[in-house]
């Protein structure tokens, strides 16, 4: 197996946004390094995220979702810093040269990287044990990238999309037990092709006071922003985006759970100044996904989930008891 | 295990150079991505590659070599552009949670990143068999990056340092015989501790018309800038910067082989302009390290190594009957 004939092969030809067709790449694979222009309005904007097998999804995953989703991880990571993606490097590792899952990996990566119009502009191919490493590059203008530690007291915190539903289509994966067909599939896609939040990371910036996706969790990731920013906050079950499938084959208890600690959603956590909240949900009824507003943030370094005026205990764990009265 | 704290105590707590001390970065490791500044005067250089544990390195390797070798390989890719190195992203896989050896590998990782002034901006630590991936970050003026293609016919081809090294000093460590100790450790070090031609890579910038780093051997890695170049060679075998130490502890025949079809030495192998050869001679006097002319480009696309005047016929494994015929 040679790297560059795999790279070239399956790669290149399915580079229909290719390194040459961006003008921002000047040389793309096949050198010791990439050379690109980064026009003088922008700042760079840099995240790299690695999947290894049995760790961040199970053995046996189609390679075509796997090639999708280690691109979308990162996407999701630009997504959240408010900023636009450009290009990317991948770092394959694979245990046996077998053209035909590259092949598949490739479609999945590729599919991906043309629909965001991102250029793959350098690679390395090697022998090991399963995992990838993606390095994806984007810009912003300077200053306008969005951080975790921005958000004040008194701020809406909101979330795009539906939360909790990869963690059920996992769990449907894992699970011996057949569920209703339909269902299933559309969950099961919930994990396997996550949908990066790339236009609404993009028309947050300038909007949202801070942001962070949604990767561990939200309890866990929003925690991580609200520490972050020195602040608080004050959140509704109630409110939670939870995925009509996931609701229909889990219950409400173990959808609560999935939303909360289930993570692998890559959606998008947010805060936003109470001045520019309308403005906001004027602005998002145009955007290709829903946003939902889930509390507000508070003084000091509480993090108070009620549920019908009642204060929730949240941790980790804590929701396992829902899981447990669930049929 | 928590990434965080594993990047924080052992990397962050080293970093002399880090992220809040280079001015052109912005934002370093702890939110969903970096955010760094390039000048408008510059192109930006991007590589990345992976080490892979009985791959690339023996199992067993001391982890502060590997620290140290898994940026170097990387260094090494933006010297052959001719740019200067920035910024770097450390995605960094292990089989278990072992303090002692995470702080031996960022001991070794970051003393390099120091010396060089380059920032770790970002990473990500996942469970998982052990392999580690870097990606590095250069600049070079707006044109100035020297490629594998720029090579005409009638220009001389150098290399930097000594080359073969690094293989013998492998082929010690992989022996179960003792060695001369002395000569063992010099030749193991240059395994395990390549030197990345940073300062020489940037001196080339503007004066070899085609550069290469080597990585895979003298005979694989000149052939790939020959062919994307589209020019043959004509090369000394009495040229080759044989070492010292390699010579004496296996003698000149598998020296030789060390040198043409053993890699991992991360030398620059690159050519120059004959206007532009006395120029260089005097410039590289006052350099780190030596440079040798091993031989000239020619038209077409043969690649002769010449032996005392006599063609010799060098592939990947011909030069095994040199091995055959050492002591």
């Amino acid at each position: 197996m040679d790297e560059f004939a795999l790279i070239e092969r399956f790669f290149a030809s399915r580079a229909a946004v290719s390194a040459q067709n961006r003008e921002d790449v000047r040389v793309g694979i096949g050198d010791d390094a990439a050379v690109t222009r980064v026009d003088s309005g922008s700042e760079l904007v840099i995240a790299t995220d690695t999947l290894v097998e049995g760790t961040h999804f199970p053995a046996g995953t189609p390679a075509h979702a796997l090639g999708h989703r280690c691109l979308a991880v990162n996407l999701s990571d630009i997504a959240s810093m408010g900023a636009e993606p450009l290009w990317c490097t991948l770092a394959l590792t694979l245990p046996q040269g077998s053209a035909d899952w590259v092949d598949e990996f490739s479609a999945g990566f590729m599919a991906l990287a043309n629909a965001q119009e991102i250029a793959l502009i350098g690679g390395d191919t090697t022998r090991g044990p399963l995992s990838v490493t993606v390095t994806i590059h984007g810009r912003v203008a300077p200053g306008a990238a969005v951080l975790r530690d921005g958000a004040a007291p008194r701020e809406g915190v909101y979330v795009t999309g539906r939360v909790g539903a990869a963690a059920a289509g996992l769990a449907l994966l894992q699970s011996a037990s057949a569920a209703k067909p339909v269902a299933r599939d559309d969950l099961a896609r919930r994990f396997l092709y996550p949908v990066p939040r790339t236009d609404a990371g993009r028309a947050l910036s300038g909007v949202a006071s801070a942001m962070i996706d949604l990767s561990d969790g939200l309890h866990v990731d929003l925690a991580r922003l609200l520490r972050a920013s020195g602040v608080g906050a004050r959140l509704s079950i109630e409110s939670l985006p939870l995925d009509a499938d996931a609701l229909e084959h889990f219950g409400r208890a173990r959808a609560i759970d999935f939303a909360l600690s289930g993570g692998d959603d890559y959606e998008l956590c947010f805060t936003v100044p109470a001045a520019a909240e309308e403005g906001l949900r004027r602005a998002a009824a145009t955007w290709s996904c829903e946003i939902s507003r889930i509390g507000e943030t508070i003084s000091g370094d509480d993090i108070i989930w009620l549920e019908h005026g009642r204060v929730i205990d949240v941790s980790d764990t804590s929701f396992r008891h829902f899981a447990e009265e669930s049929p």
